[in-house]
């Protein structure tokens, strides 16, 4: 407990630690490792070579942990646009969905692991971005206004978090060729870019739009899960989840592909109600979602 | 538990859903917010009116708490630059220090509670930008790179609320002039501009660069602590801390504006060590500071 007792350094021994900090005389000023303020914490820091660095998501910020019933009660949903902004937002959606299938060439032929695997990867690189921009602009907004913010910012983070996990995740199965990582890097850059200016002019349109990518992503991945029930991924029902996908999302020890899939897929049906949420809010009204939820 | 039961709806269902979803019958699929996979969540969302918003600071990130010897025991610190970069960010940080100070006129004349509260919002509207820029930008690396985080962003994440928790506290006790808010807008637009661009070119550089802040920036919070104890700002010995400060950092009851103070100080010597310990890691190196650590 903090006990009130005032023994601070008294104001000449600071004052000479300035002046010699300002005269440029470093050697007599202790360096920040060896001060007796730090060495306690420094003690806490874990040694981490190369070989036993901790695994990807050791830090993830909370996020809710889905039970069997509620992986297998997501449905396919649709918020009907309200308003010109919605629309908008909806059929950017539509026409980003569409021409996707297109240029992805998706639907032609059997869907395989090959394809399953890179269409999430590269869906997943752009769906870690707008979360990521949104907390940093409401940050910065913040900031610049002098303004508290509405406890929105960790909800972003934490979809941010939680989408780039769902790529870490993908990655696990299968390493990216060269040209795809070049469509990815030019991707990032346009959606960045768009992204960000969209949310400075209207945050309501960018939640609304993230609310429709992730009613396209519950659709993505339970086509997913079908396939692995009755097509070409039957093989996800027996393959073993990686070993970070069965930690983050607190799966059994013996769960499959098929639990990761579905695990994700819950994640994205919270991110649409999520986003959906915000969208209809205002900016200064407070976030509903507390860490975790 | 998660108990490995399969009873996925069945693919007539799930196909039955899509179809309705893509001809636009809307009417018949449910609202994200009536489904019964969210309806339990829901429940768990407060209703918040704009009376009984939660306090600043309630949806916090992990950070140190820290004790009253540690409080006391910071000191004004100094890590010689060594090679280019780390001498190129040394004298960034004394220039922009030594015009901040010449512009703002805040050594002419008596430093009085209104210089003191001015300046300290100056300059956490600043600090609060390296932390979310940098972690952004290893986010979006990652997503990009499609290769795994090692373990930084949550550190940069919890110094850039840290920072921001820095600027509501002074907001509590002096709002801002109008001229000065355009000074804060401005300056934001530049350092977000300049530290994105050098962050992207040497990583190295921005730590290093944030470790020189922070030794300024416990010089700063020394000197008022001296204030505090001899000085023009005095009446902060029993001046209340505000509500959500004491929330924040723990503080007993009955803490007063030094208490909140000496907190900052021990935040801005913590950043120090942990700016200069990143900036002498390479960038996958995994960070060794814990959350909250
Ligand atoms: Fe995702
Ligand atoms: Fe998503
Ligand atoms: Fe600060
Ligand atoms: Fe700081």
């Amino acid at each position: 407990v903090y006990v009130q007792v005032r023994n601070l350094g008294t104001k000449d021994e600071v004052d000479e630690n300035v002046k010699k900090f300002r005269s440029g005389n470093y050697e007599t000023i202790p360096d920040p490792q060896r001060l007796q303020h730090f060495k306690k914490s420094q003690e806490n820091i874990p040694t981490t070579s190369k070989d036993e660095t901790p695994p990807i998501g050791a830090n993830a910020l909370p996020h809710p942990i889905w039970s069997e019933e509620e992986v297998h009660n997501v449905e396919v949903t649709h918020k009907p646009p309200e308003g010109k902004v919605d629309k908008m937002a909806y059929y950017t959606v539509k026409l980003m969905r569409g021409s996707f299938d297109i240029l992805s060439g998706f639907n032609r032929g059997e869907r395989n692991e090959r394809k399953w695997v890179l269409r999430i990867c590269f869906l997943e690189t752009v769906a870690g971005v707008p979360g990521m921009v949104a907390a940093m602009l409401r940050h910065l907004s913040s900031l610049r206004r002098m303004q508290r913010d509405y406890g929105w910012i960790h909800t972003l983070l934490e979809e941010a978090e939680n989408e780039r996990m769902h790529l870490m995740t993908a990655l696990q199965l299968r390493k990216p060729t060269k040209i795809f990582r070049l469509g990815v890097v030019v991707s990032q850059g346009a959606f960045v870019t768009m992204f960000s200016l969209a949310y400075l002019i209207s945050p309501r349109f960018c939640h609304r739009f993230v609310g429709y990518l992730e009613e396209e992503a519950v659709i993505t991945y339970t086509k997913c899960v079908q396939d692995i029930h009755n097509g070409s991924m039957e093989h996800w029902k027996t393959q073993p989840a990686p070993e970070s996908a069965i930690t983050y999302w607190k799966l059994p020890d013996d769960a499959k592909m098929l639990d990761v899939i579905l695990a994700i897929r819950a994640d994205e049906a919270h991110h649409r109600v999520v986003n959906h949420t915000l969208a209809s809010l205002k900016e200064d009204d407070y976030n509903p979602y507390k860490p975790g939820e």
